[in-house]
């Protein structure tokens, strides 16, 4: 008994661009790229959405088109919840899962976004995986609580709209994508067996973005400004918090991604680690039960020391970013879409999804296909 | 046994715009916005961000200052997760959560941010509900799961931030603020008792706001554009999907809130008393036994309609929108901690909480103080 994992489908946006064509924006080339990183290319969403993204990857999780892998067509009144991941909405209101619920007919589905920043798929497949079993019978507590036996989860991004295309550091890494997987309530299958979950505080401020607003605020501290003017002293402040007003001072625009790829790096290594580690121990499985670990795409040097550390060959790991580079929140439902469409996990096989990112999030999920 | 709300807390900005002053920005007076929504001032973050907002709210429901109800004194290591809605964060990475969990210290805490626009708290309190039961002993399912024995839940905003002040129909109503409530699980008390939430297409948009993005994109179809230009067709083609590609062209700031009041006042009252009821439904109390019903606070003839509706007096309800407006997220949140420094709700007592908005959402929750 338990949420099984049962449709995967993933997106990307038409225009591909290769690493030599970042030479027109700023000084790399694709030899220093390709051994740093792993990344080849990536796409840029042009003339797709972030909703446009999310709905391809969602139709083929649900079995509705060709391309993803589902063990069955879902009916769009089957779904009872989507929890959407994203960081680059197209828009707050509705959320990004109430734009996608109304574009696929969800009418039944409960539907909500979540941040945890590139671990947000990770979050929202915890969270589905929690709402599905609470509202199963016999939960403790005397709550009635809303019934769900499906949920979509998507995380989906154009994360080249937080990318700071001046900046050779963290303009080479990051795409677009949409990634979207479908849980079912069984009562035969133990689908998810373990999740982990875990925060730290991003002390050094290795990994941030501001979130900017555009319409003109016709105040200062004494009420009504005389004329519009940029009054915002918390913007400031939080600038100074996250440490990027210097970055912001030097001209760069205000809503991009900061990195300090070492701190990340070396951040991002132990937290996987530790991850996969404690989320086997709470499914009370052997790493070397494990058929597949999907991890989040953010550098392949990054999963290359994490199997070193966890002393695993590299083909245990699904590797997806050659041509996606650092799609954030869906990173690993794209991940996870492709190994299913390559055959590489069968029913009964023992996955491993993980993931770490900004904030600082981590966190992994086992379970039985 | 259940998911106990032991905390409560809120904080407004220092500055209060009164109804006359926005006769300074638009064609308004003070007779017709308080006979048409009961809002006589609104405050206006200037100086403090979402996050000393949310800060200041979630000091007082964890005990550690004057001003707001917190049964006890919490220790920060108690607080094993932070669930943050907002639809106007200060930074997209870390989420709104993650930075707060950074401020107070809260070591042991998983934080995320979710959007339900003004549902968010009711979205909140139910995911962090979930998320604590689905940790209890004995709960289906194999899954070993992140243990949740207290949970911070945050409804932060500053609304003012996506309000159009040249918009004399919606920058009357819109103002900042944060509310804070913390639940702890108990063997003893059943806490929360029942909740219910919905979502329902906004098919004519009645309620929409776009995102926006401030890094020059230089890309086209083609790939590298030979100039940075705006070539965002994606945000062109959500513009038309949520309508308001008209109101940007008039030369709006895209990233405002688009409101069409009266179609939001014939979903907001009958998804208000819907979801009252099915909430007592699920909980299994009867509505006479209601001691209080705390609503989201968009606009006082809404809760009048609501309580014809319901067939109950006004006084049952928390009003606590003339001097704060609709704040979001915020709103439902700051009600209740006003209810309880109020003295309105005393232990033993049926309190109902109910949200809706933008998306559409909808939903409330029932527990015994």
């Amino acid at each position: 008994m338990g949420s099984a994992l049962v449709g995967f489908g993933k997106a990307i946006p038409a225009l591909e661009v290769q690493n030599d064509d970042l030479k027109a924006l700023v000084d790399t080339n694709d030899e220093w790229i390709r051994t740093r990183t792993g990344i080849e290319s990536r796409h840029v969403a042009v003339g797709e959405s972030n909703a446009d993204l999310a709905e391809q990857a969602a139709r083929e999780a649900l079995g509705w088109v060709e391309g993803g892998f589902a063990e069955r067509c879902l009916e769009a009144g089957e779904i009872d919840l989507v929890v959407f991941a994203t960081i680059t909405p197209d828009t707050v209101v509705p959320s990004m899962a109430g734009l996608l619920r109304r574009r696929l007919g969800l009418e039944n589905a409960i539907a909500f976004d979540v941040n945890a920043a590139c671990t947000g798929f990770v979050y929202g497949l915890t969270v589905a995986e929690a709402l599905m079993a609470a509202s199963a019978p016999k939960t403790p507590g005397a709550a009635g609580r809303n019934p769900v036996r499906r949920a979509l989860v998507v995380g989906a991004e154009r994360l080249t709209r937080l990318t700071n295309w001046a900046d050779r550091n963290t303009c080479v890494l990051f795409g677009d994508g949409a990634g979207a997987a479908v849980l079912e309530w069984s009562d035969e299958r133990p689908g998810i067996l373990g999740s982990y979950i875990v925060n730290e505080d991003d002390v050094t401020n290795a990994l941030s973005c501001p979130a900017t607003y555009d319409a003109p605020q016709p105040f200062d501290a004494d009420g009504i400004a005389p004329a519009v003017a940029d009054t915002d002293a918390a913007a400031a402040q939080i600038a100074d918090e996250l440490a990027v007003r210097e970055a912001i001072e030097d001209g760069r625009p205000r809503q991009t991604i900061y990195m300090n790829g070492q701190k990340v790096f070396k951040f991002a290594a132990e937290a996987m680690t530790v991850a996969v580690n404690q989320a086997l121990d709470r499914a009370g499985i052997a790493l070397d039960e494990v058929a597949c670990i999907v991890p989040h795409q953010a550098n392949e040097r990054i999963i290359k020391y994490a199997a070193k550390k966890l002393d695993r060959p590299m083909d245990l790991f699904q590797l997806s970013i050659a041509h996606a580079g650092n799609t954030s929140a869906a990173s690993l439902p794209m991940a996870l879409a492709e190994a299913y469409t390559a055959g590489r996990i069968k029913p009964g096989d023992k996955v491993v999804l993980v993931a770490f990112g900004g904030g600082f999030t981590s966190g992994a999920v086992v379970y039985e296909a």
